[in-house]
């Protein structure tokens, strides 16, 4: 016994003077860290000036090179007062000015020290996943822009500058992407402790607003910088294509864009939401910090980068759509779809104040109707300034090329406006959908949580049946928008109807990264052993967000659905041109032999990668659990109430970024290769099957596996909610691990293969758009085999 | 103590009263019952000698003729053979003669009386529903005949005879479909007892030959019967159509068969899949004659009908698409088809002997190899057979029209043997690839059983990605077989495919009856109390019943899909000869926006349909535990290892039939309403689309979820043969319990709603060929709404 103690007096003193070293370590490293940041907003108003001046010397700033250079100036001069204001909040409380609503000296200096550590933990963890994530992607962007390069310009018949624009516009996607997430990362690790320390103040409002303005940093960074780089890269492209004739290659060039943004966010999806789930989350088990690390590089950064890839090919491929509507109507007429994303940051910008300064937040219940009140606003002013846009923009009749059949489209501005109103509207009804199935407001989860009460067994079978279930009506709608948009302005129509989807995605992006700050502020509460009503606020911040961040999600599917069908009828016409009509001109034929043989095995891709990513969750959950078990073994008393012991964060955080990053290749190699090879061998037949055949069963799959997962996530919360007393017997009762095994399976559906879906569908369109004439010149389009 | 005692009394008095008037009903129920038996017998001779004298009167005796009646007749002469061989064997085992190998005198009065007494109260209980079911399918027949002879008449500008005839054949396709399950049922039940007595026996051969017998039974009555009224409906409708160009209408109106023989196929997979899921299997569980009763009425009864008319619509598909070839070929050329199915009656009786009586089962490890060589060699065997058949029922040279496009095809009768063997090994590599993923021999399963140690969340996971994974093969080889059978043969080597796949049906029904005949006879050996080495024997059995009912369920869903498809091309067919090539002449375009709405929409179809079912499964065994609670709260010995209380079986039964007639409602409707309504209100483009959407997503779907619980189902019994020290633990083990959950889950995915959903697209898919005038006649084919 005495030398035990001596030893521990021993550990102690080391511990101390350990300790005493990681302080200063952090302080430099926060020095650091908040130069850097500073530098960091820097990036955009440099990126802006230069291309003001580039833009002002080639004389292309028009009126609406004016609105979309200026909404993606204010997007981002937006980002970065948003977080501004967040820097106000200092993690170290003591001697805060009385604006910011702080009392001041509420933390000492250990818990102080304590929030540091854990807040830099984190971000280290983060910052190193994404730095190893980046360099796969780094090496991947890099053979794949040759490859690009290669295909491209043989495609071509040897038009270097069609594959170098294409190689330069996939580099530019992916490198946003790639900023987009990392950025996000940064934010929201920044805004979590921040979060931490207002919740730790009375009243509501600080603490919403923080976690709010978090969100809106990313949101409105994410929507300024996607449409900045992407306009000013059609500028740039258009002092070669300078004729409204050459546009059609301008914008064709413009998709690699979408295909570099839509391929790293399939790495950070599938890096991301593997990585996520791998973890759990005691704050005494050693896989916290990667559990927290996890949120960051998933939930925010994978996230980001998806939703920027989704707004990247739903404008490439309107742009590509609509790129005959140049000819009468000029280049304000064709950038049109642009023009929305542009007017859809004002309006988010202007429905942000009803959150944060209208109608602030007071108390709990104010949250979630907040953050709802938010995506209704938005998607309702949309539908006014979509109409004066197009009004202003739109000539009053202007010609599209028809995507099936010979013969031009003669259009009206309200035309294109009704496409894109239908869309957000149909994304807010799928939205609030998705909420009636996941939310235990309503009697889905509810009915989900009874389940439970005869076991596990039934709460799994509820919960799957509850996933396919709530496929029915986003279905229809989504049928119902594909056929009024298809109808009323042909493919470009379907284009329009996805950006119409995505037309409030500063919000949507806001409310997604509200979610996670929130859980992490939390995380960080539990950690630091601050007084329990701070992890009880944020736990509440928490559940609204998750609540949105289901509507959210509808917003993501249906987009992606309506994406992928308008990337392919832009495939189609691509193929249409570069054949000079002798393929598809009368449409696709299903009851072609490749065809349907293609459409089958597009069918089976999504559930291949779903296998392969569930799986993949899986295995990495398993690593962790053994490295967690051995942590426990080796060091007995991590589990005591006051712990004498440390668990090896790192270790947790490095077993976590080697399982995701080597489980994340597979499927995304399958993604990528399989429409490329499909096209080269078989041809374009087959690549139109394998097309519709993985949307359709994607779309299903995405939405049951979200909504299933959100489901068994919720009902397990609403048993914790329940008193022991209750006919739910509330939280460590056998309904309540029913529910856990519910919950867990429902991980991987929510946060891994079921999002991931999206860029499935997505991703395996823009590649055969940007191989398309790649394909046609294998053999006429009859692909190697010639079959 | 003593008043209790003499109220013991009083009921021990009163129950051997009531046993001895039980054993009195008994007695005369089974002898009446065998009175039944007997007559049952005489139907195919009566039918049979009828149906010549018919024949021979209108001089259409062919040579084809000549093989297809005659191979019906022997497959039902060699079914009654099988069912004497098995009704040699007494309940009663006293004074047995020594040929059948039985010890005379093994049972004595009182087992022999538990066993009638069983075996009559499952009878019943099966009796009870189907009776129930047949009631309402009898009304729907009633209905939906009407219904048809009217909207056919109509869309067919008034010509009542099609209307008729196509209603004749609907109810005729019925009633089989009932005949067949209902015959089905019957041998089982019969035979269930009888497999326990000669399990009783020394040696293995009697008691897998019984078995198996019982299985022929099924198996070559159903095959027999199917071909024989349909041939003979062939022959009657040719009275009215005499000339070949009117062949076309003669394979129409018989396409009512392939519908009638689909929906009670449906109802009879719902309801009794529902059924059987919604019982426990516990000896003293007062559910356990309900569960008996489910083996009998979801895997018998159903999949009887199940797979008659998946035979059935194959058939009407060739048929429909291949009636061209009678101008150039004559009679004997167009019944090609239903050559081929005759053929495989012939092939499987030969095939049979080698598991009885040249290579019978010695000992255990021969049962699966036994089964395994029954479906290979009827395989093999099939493509000399085949290839004989199409050289001399075929002419040399004769034309095809083409589906897609204008022209003929000219074909050689080797292109359409080559489709259907192609179709034959497709069938039988993708039954492998099944049992490789659903058998604990091999990696697949095992490493599921290896997750459990993780707990039930992580078996549910690897579960669902096992099955979505064994999906990826299944696919692969439907898609070669469809583009190699649909460029050979155009759609109608699609059908022949189809054909192929089902050829070695008498086959494949043998195996899947032994299993639950296998199964039942288990579950009567443990409530008659025998001694636990024959519940070992007959586990023995099933055991090896499911690992080849597995490569059974492979054919099924393949032919489905091939079934499918070729019914979507004959559809299509339909309507271009209906507007004269107005409509799909040049194909089916995937571009249309009506088209493509519905892909999505027939996509969702699938999914919904699951939903349903398996919640369905889920309500009804909730009833049936709540029930099963109550009778254990009212007499709470029953579940004394000597019970002085008997359950109150019936009570049971009335549960699971009440809620699986009700629930099996709802999915039915909507998988019959929705290409009704969807080809009168949006017309044949919106048809076209949600046949194709939801065929794709319905082979997915379908493959995986028969897998996944197929899987979960062997990993089970895999850790439940572990020992106790081993790495698994064995029965009543954490591990165990985890994969006990899977089980459950899987129970509804491998038994109700993946086996319904190959009929989900099969019936929507011959509805729509069958109303395919009517449609047209609605607005051209525009449909009401005419969008």
């Amino acid at each position: 016994m005495n030398r035990q103690n001596s030893a521990e007096t021993n550990n102690d003193e080391i511990q101390q003077q350990q300790q005493q070293q990681q302080q200063q370590q952090c302080d430099n490293k926060k020095i650091r860290h908040r130069l850097k940041s500073k530098i960091l907003l820097l990036i955009p108003v440099v990126l802006l000036a230069v291309s003001s001046i580039i833009a002002l010397s080639i004389g292309q700033i028009t009126t609406a090179s004016t609105v979309i250079l200026g909404a993606a100036a204010l997007g981002m001069a937006w980002a970065v007062l948003q977080f501004l204001l967040i820097a106000r909040i200092p993690v170290r409380s003591e001697g805060v000015s009385d604006s910011t609503g702080l009392v001041s000296g509420s933390n000492d200096e250990a818990t102080t020290r304590r929030l540091v550590e854990i807040y830099t933990a984190i971000y280290e963890g983060a910052e190193s996943f994404l730095r190893a994530e980046y360099t796969i992607c780094a090496w991947f962007i890099l053979v794949f822009s040759v490859v690009i390069f290669v295909l491209i310009s043989w495609g071509t018949d040897w038009d270097f500058a069609r594959g170098l624009f294409t190689s330069l516009s996939f580099i530019l996607g992916a490198c946003t992407s790639i900023l987009s997430g990392y950025l996000g990362m940064k934010v929201a690790v920044y805004s979590n402790v921040r979060t931490t320390v207002s919740a730790q103040q009375s009243g509501w409002k600080l603490c919403f607003n923080t976690a709010f303005r978090a969100g809106a940093v990313m949101g409105f960074a994410l929507c300024g910088l996607g449409i900045f780089m992407l306009y000013v890269t059609m500028l740039a492209f258009r002092i070669h294509y300078p004729l409204p004739e050459q546009w059609i290659y301008l914008t064709e060039c413009l998709t690699g864009y979408g295909l570099g943004g839509s391929s790293i966010a399939m790495f950070g999806r599938v890096g991301g939401g593997i990585y996520t789930k791998a973890a759990d989350d005691d704050p005494r088990n050693p896989a916290t910090i990667a559990d927290n690390v996890g949120d960051n590089v998933g939930d925010v950064a994978g996230m980001g980068s998806d939703l920027f890839g989704s707004f990247a090919e739903a404008t490439c491929a309107a742009l590509v759509l609509g790129s005959s509507i140049g000819r009468s109507g000029g280049w304000d007429a064709m950038v049109f779809p642009v023009t929305v994303s542009a007017v859809g940051i004002f309006v988010c910008l202007l429905c942000s104040f009803i959150a944060t300064d209208i109608k602030p937040v007071k108390e709990e219940k104010d949250v979630e109707s907040a953050l709802k009140i938010q995506l209704i606003s938005t998607t309702i002013l949309m539908i006014p300034a979509v109409y004066l846009a197009a009004e202003i923009f739109l000539p009053a009749e202007f010609s599209l090329q028809k995507t099936v059949g010979t013969g031009v489209l003669t259009l009206q501005p309200w035309q294109a406006c009704m496409c894109v109103v239908m869309g957000a509207v149909g994304g807010l009804i799928i939205g609030l959908i998705t909420e009636y199935y996941t939310s235990h407001s309503y009697a889905p989860v509810r009915e989900l949580a009874d389940s439970c009460k005869t076991g596990a067994a039934t709460n799994m079978i509820y919960g799957i049946a509850l996933g396919y279930k709530s496929a029915i009506i986003p279905v229809l709608v989504l049928a119902l928008v594909v056929y009024g948009s298809f109808t009323m302005c042909d493919m470009y129509g379907v284009a329009l109807a996805a950006i119409g989807f995505l037309s409030n995605l500063a919000t949507g992006l806001t409310i997604d990264v509200y979610g996670p700050v929130c859980d992490n502020a939390g995380g960080i509460a539990e950690m630091a052993e601050l007084e329990p009503y701070v992890r009880e606020k944020t736990d509440a911040l928490d559940a609204a967000g998750n609540t949105t961040a289901a509507i959210g999600k509808g917003f993501a599917i249906g987009s992606a659905a309506l994406v992928s069908l308008a990337l392919f009828g832009a495939f189609v016409t691509r193929i249409r041109i570069a054949s000079d009509n002798a393929l598809f001109a009368e449409g696709v034929n299903m009851l072609q032999p490749l065809t349907f043989a293609f459409l089958i095995i597009g069918g089976m891709i999504p559930f291949a990668f779903a296998a392969m990513t569930m799986k993949s969750v899986g295995v990495a959950a398993m690593e962790m659990v053994m490295e967690v078990q051995r942590q426990f073994d080796e060091k007995p008393h991590l589990l005591d109430a006051n712990p004498t012991e440390r668990p090896d964060y790192d270790a947790c955080i490095a077993i976590s970024t080697k399982a995701s990053l080597k489980e994340m290749v597979p499927p995304g190699a399958m993604v990528i290769f399989t429409p490329l090879l499909t096209g080269i061998f078989f041809g374009v037949y087959a690549v139109s099957g394998l097309l519709v055949g993985s949307l359709i069963a994607s779309v299903q799959l995405a939405i049951s596996m979200s909504n299933s997962g959100g489901a068994w996530d919720n009902a397990k919360k609403y048993i914790e909610k329940a008193s022991p007393d209750s006919e739910l017997k509330g939280k460590g009762s056998d309904i309540h691990k029913a529910a856990v095994v519910g919950d867990t399976v429902g991980d991987p559906f929510k946060d891994t293969s079921g999002p991931a879906l999206n860029i499935v569908m997505k991703l395996m369109a823009v590649l055969s758009l940007v191989f398309a004439d790649t394909f046609y010149a294998t053999n006429g389009g009859a692909g190697v085999f010639q079959l």
